[in-house]
């Protein structure tokens, strides 16, 4: 069902800027930065998959988890081939997911979240589509 | 530097037992387990690379982290071709490193973790070496 990780994801304080330490540190690079509902979304390639940064703009999700958190770890999100057959699959079991159905994520994907309730805590996301890190750079 | 995510690890109380949960909800597999300080880890593959689960046992790094955080994402890991090379050019840069030189990690890997103070927080581990999913399933 799941093909390979596809992102995961940290979110950090605006004041920050993890991207450019990863930069400095490790020589991962911004591919992609997308404005998203209270965040800023940048992905760093790395093998076939990213590191996501969350930087909160504004009130929303990510800025809810860094006032509780700090800056964490956020998510994980796996590359699904058909989202909406995963999730129509995962609501047949009685697997909670926190939105009924998928819709757009960043890099024109289509993505779902499983509740962290059914995960033990884990906020998965599920991937389709959108480009993989050798197209993107 | 970095090849690729070796694995993505969730620390999580001993009473949510996660990987039982990955596999009904995700089909997600445990394919090695492992004792070790203070903590079972769990190594559940995916693509090429792994969840890791880690349970804590008793006290120490783990627990602590269970007790501070509760069930979360812990850090995630990259492969690298050689980590005392890589952990010779990050002290080099200046980068910290939570010990001075790599150690023995799960499934036969040498590992070293940089400091979080380097990585605006984020807890990165460098692996080198072990079998891959392929071959450890």
């Amino acid at each position: 069902m799941l093909e390979r990780i596809h992102h995961v994801a940290f979110a950090h304080a605006p004041d920050a800027p993890i991207h450019e330490v990863l930069e400095q540190a490790l020589g991962l690079i911004v591919a992609h930065e997308e404005v998203g509902d209270g965040f800023i979304e940048r992905m760093l390639p790395i093998g076939d998959g990213y590191i996501q940064t969350l930087e909160p703009t504004g009130p929303g999700l990510v800025q809810r988890f860094v006032d509780r958190r700090g800056s964490a770890l956020h998510h994980v999100a796996f590359s699904v081939a058909d989202v909406r057959a995963v999730v129509e699959s995962l609501r047949l079991a009685g697997v909670p997911l926190v939105e009924p159905a998928p819709r757009r994520g960043g890099m024109g994907t289509q993505i779902a979240f499983i509740h962290p309730s059914a995960t033990g805590g884990m906020l998965v996301e599920l991937v389709e589509g959108g480009t993989r890190p050798d197209d993107a750079t």
